[in-house]
């Protein structure tokens, strides 16, 4: 044999931590240790006994804790995903600013703006990377809307639309008893606020009305449950959006944006992806996409690409550095919408988003 | 720290070699260094200088070399992907199972059904995976269009179609007086023929009527340019089925398959895949898929993971062992169409597939 | 010549005048001349000089007349098709009930409520056949979805959506400043609100809240023009609906129904209609449809269609009697939930619809 | 009252009689009583007994009659439309022409070149209208189709498709054993072959290859019957078509048309129109137009609508009389390509269309 050796061409991978072993960290964990190019699985992280090292063996990542503080004690991590449950968000962001670590962190951030904006303050002392994962920015349908409306395609933005349709979150759940009011705005409709503040570039949200109720699992309603919300949203440039959520889509995973303006509408989404057509006595029929991580799978990947790939150009200051990604401030601003629109669903009333009040707008 | 050292749960990586770096060698090896689960990129061969050494190095691949060889004798190989030109593939395909290596090859697998029956008994004798580049069976929709005509979704299949219409093979060429008649049936139409006969499950082609020409670069006819065709194949089992191809689609990658029986019809492909949809003072308006590697990117790589996959499931006996790929008997069967229509073509004629003597049809 | 004299089989054509000759009166005594089997165009009216008979003659009626009575005073005349400013409708409905005519009527059937009231009981004493224009419903796929709806297959109802994007209301009037507040809502969108009540079969509107500006010609936004609304509808059944109407779509005329419950989902209209598919370089192409006259010309005669059969089942006592219109109670929810819609615009609140009080819901 | 009498600004109607009460003729007698502007069904003519009478009755018509040459002799009579068996089309155009009607005939105009000849010639002595029933021109997305290749949409045409797949000719037929091989040609595909020669204007069909067989009722092949057929037509612009037929389209009538080029692609047609879509547990759907009489109702009156429009231009010198119809060279033409095709099906070989021959290419 008569091999040359290759000195790699390629920049040392980046060594990343993932925090929490739920679905989606378990989810980033298994994309980090196979698809994101120059990333590396480090270790993986989750008080829970014996979670981290199941997970850690299965994706065949060499480390395992119990303790989150070793990531962030750790030199060699250079960055973390954070997929703990979201109450431990805002701390966590905290945590790892100030350990220096870069922060890919799942929404919602925070559950109050003033917890976000600590650790947005931290981020902003550690000059860290922070990137909110709106993954939605980076499917390939809804990535070319966002561009077409920056790139004037319709014009001055005066309609949007954003919608999420769930098939399973409370048909799945063991204990939709358990699922809190605030869940359908924070969790689920956040994706949608920041979908509509991303389609209209430059705008700011004013106020916000909300209709929601317990409709598909009606007897859960005396816990709080709210399966369902249509949120109206008005913003400073004039635009009207409607956002709208559900729990329990039998068709599948449906999500959806639409972008209407003075020079026409842009569309993106929907629950039929790329599948065969199948044609017979009973009509046309074709197959829809049945969970998030099947309809989304791509931009979960290419938002850690990105990430990754701003990291590295911001420790080798290349133009990478640069990539925009979804940050503290638009993590922030969907994060006021969603609380916003939980007030006004206890209120009944619309609720204005002024900095100094946030109140009703009528008393 | 308190890290726990976690032992892989993952079985080794296999590592792989990759022969040839032109478009389509690289592409695989690049997909190997950073997208294929399992996989390493172990080494790359390519006679012509300095291109193996500089792709392995763009992608992080530790060895290079120009003798092909090396890769035949390192006992650390475990699996070739051939990517060399076509002219090369039979050779290859017999060296590499004589060295006990697990093949994928590129199509055309032979120009001549003699190289390729001489290639396939090596195979048979070593008893290697061996795999062709059939990557349309991987593509999401039409692996589902495959597997609802197995089960009976169409009932008896009548008729069938398949359309490649490449944006770019004479316009981004600079020499199209240098492709030889046999290119547009042996490189191109090959795969529309492997998927005619896949949507076909159990019959054999019988019959093949060819008509092409130089219709995009007319000027060029002289040196034996085709750029377009329409083939038409009998099957035994009744169906007629037609296969097109051009090599200048100004709109993009357009390639389809469509079967048609006795109860339904199914449909797959097609030129505009996940897009946003634009409507403006024009009308409504889609983008459409400009390189059969974003078109097919995800078959392209999905097909290496299920060589890998069933590789391992071999060197391990496990169940992935029996996972179905596109084999001897596909290339077999997708070269003698491919061959049968150039034959019509010079004649004129439709052509007889009878083992006994391949002769046109009338004299 | 030997022919055979055939005694009609059918049954004697109805008589119908049509009241108005602005562009929809011309347009239905078009249809009613050309187009609609069983019926005559017998007569048209209009108090504008010139008009009734510039129209008449156009169109080959054999009648005109500046003096609306005429048509109810002559006996020959079974029937009314009113197209006058739909600031008259109300009191040509309790005109024509009194002279005993059946009334197809344009919408919005009324300005307010207590007008509509009166005509209404006017129809109930006379029991003639009283139609409103909600065209949608004709419409093959509207009417799809209508009965979809109605045979269970997407359960529960919990969301609704109606969008109308009209392409030139603004810009083809020469006095946008003299488009008043309430018309998007009482002549637009009032299509939309009885979409939404035809796609939640016995369920009522309780609650409106609206949001309304004018974006497409800010400049006239002090004269009381609207010309961009958001209008979301909650029912007593929980379903929450969204209605949005614009009146400059640069890319044709859009209108589109969308039901979501607990089975599944069915959507209806839009922009794109049967057209030709066009892909070129700049991608995928399709035309628009751009005139409400266009998109929904078999929608317009086909609802006359209706009403002719309708009425002429009445006269000779079949089945057709029994036909599924809509009629005073259709028009009379849709009013009430455009007026709803007015009232929240200007107090900024939602609005209650209990009949007792229709007060805004918070003081 | 006070009516003013208004004389017609419009032209007398136009004097049809209809010949032949199957189907279709039948579907052109109602066209003509109620949707056809400018013309008056004025006798219905089929020599079995009572059926002329019934279909009058029916419809409305006062004449009716057994003596086909009734119509003829009439003077009263403009227009004649041929609906009867296609073996008697050319003797009735030629005596149609003699009596100086015009003349709007079904499709296939004749059984043999030299019948339709001969009519033809009839015709150029009378000057007549003459327009042949190929409705597919009309349809909304055909014609849009043939305006855009005309207007250079996609540039010089390479590849045309045209498809045909009926739900129920031989499922529907008590005796599919009486369907002669020449029907699936000269009745059905005679269609396609004419919107190959309309969508690659000023080109000339040259050789012609047909397969075909009896695949959805093989039990009748004996006795001829042929169900499925796939034929490529070769142009003397170097454009290669095929023209695909099937008896038994279990999802609904099937037709579309496809032209690709140097510039572009357009596709017309298919079986999902204008409808709701359903997204339900099973995926999504659409429901598929079951009768060409549904899928093409439009397109059946739009055909007749023109023919009206240019007998009455031709007879009051308006501009009319140039409007652009389905005339002789497009009849014969289309009868051109469906005899070789059925030489082609019984040889084995292709066709070619000289002149001076139409001999198998190949002894």
């Amino acid at each position: 044999m008569s091999y040359e050796n290759i000195p790699s061409g390629r920049p040392e991978t980046l060594r990343v931590a993932v925090i929490g072993t739920g679905w989606i960290g378990a989810f980033h964990a298994r994309s980090l240790a196979d698809h994101i190019p120059g990333a590396q699985l480090y270790a993986v992280a989750d008080p829970a006994e014996g979670r981290a090292a199941a997970l850690a063996a299965e994706v065949g990542c060499p480390r395992a804790t119990q303790r989150i503080e070793d990531v962030f004690e750790d030199e060699q991590v250079d960055a973390v995903v954070i997929g703990a449950p979201s109450a431990f968000h805002a701390q966590l962001i905290s945590q790892a600013a100030r350990a220096g670590k870069h922060i890919f962190c799942e929404k919602p951030t925070a559950h109050a703006l003033s917890d976000l904006d600590a650790a947005l303050a931290e981020i902003e002392d550690a000059k860290v990377v922070f990137q909110v994962g709106f993954n939605r920015r980076f499917s390939t349908d809804f990535a070319q809307a966002g561009q077409q409306v920056r790139e004037g395609s319709v014009g001055q933005v005066q309609l949007l639309r954003s919608v999420t349709r769930d098939p399973a979150v409370v048909g799945g759940l063991s204990n939709p008893a358990g699922i809190r009011s605030h869940v359908i705005f924070t969790e689920t409709l956040i994706h949608d606020f920041d979908a509509l503040n991303w389609f209209n570039p430059g705008a700011k949200a004013i106020q916000v009305h909300a209709i929601a109720d317990a409709l598909v699992a009606p007897e859960h309603k005396e816990t709080g449950l709210l399966d369902t919300a249509v949120v109206t949203v008005r913003y400073d440039n004039g635009a009207i959006a409607v956002a709208e959520a559900n729990f329990s889509a039998t068709y599948g995973y449906d999500v959806r944006g639409e972008i209407f303006g003075s020079g026409g509408m842009i569309q993106a989404g929907g629950p039929v992806q790329q599948t065969a057509g199948l044609f017979d006595a009973q009509g046309a029929h074709a197959e829809t996409s049945r969970l998030n991580i099947d309809l989304f799978a791509d931009a979960y990947r290419k938002q850690l690409e990105v990430f990754v790939r701003k990291v590295r150009g911001t420790q080798q200051g290349t133009a990478d550095a640069a990539l925009e990604v979804p940050g503290g401030s638009d993590a922030r601003a969907a994060l006021q919408i969603a609380l916003a629109a939980l007030e006004s669903h206890e209120s009944g009333l619309p609720v204005r988003l002024d900095a100094a009040s946030r109140q009703a707008v009528a008393q």
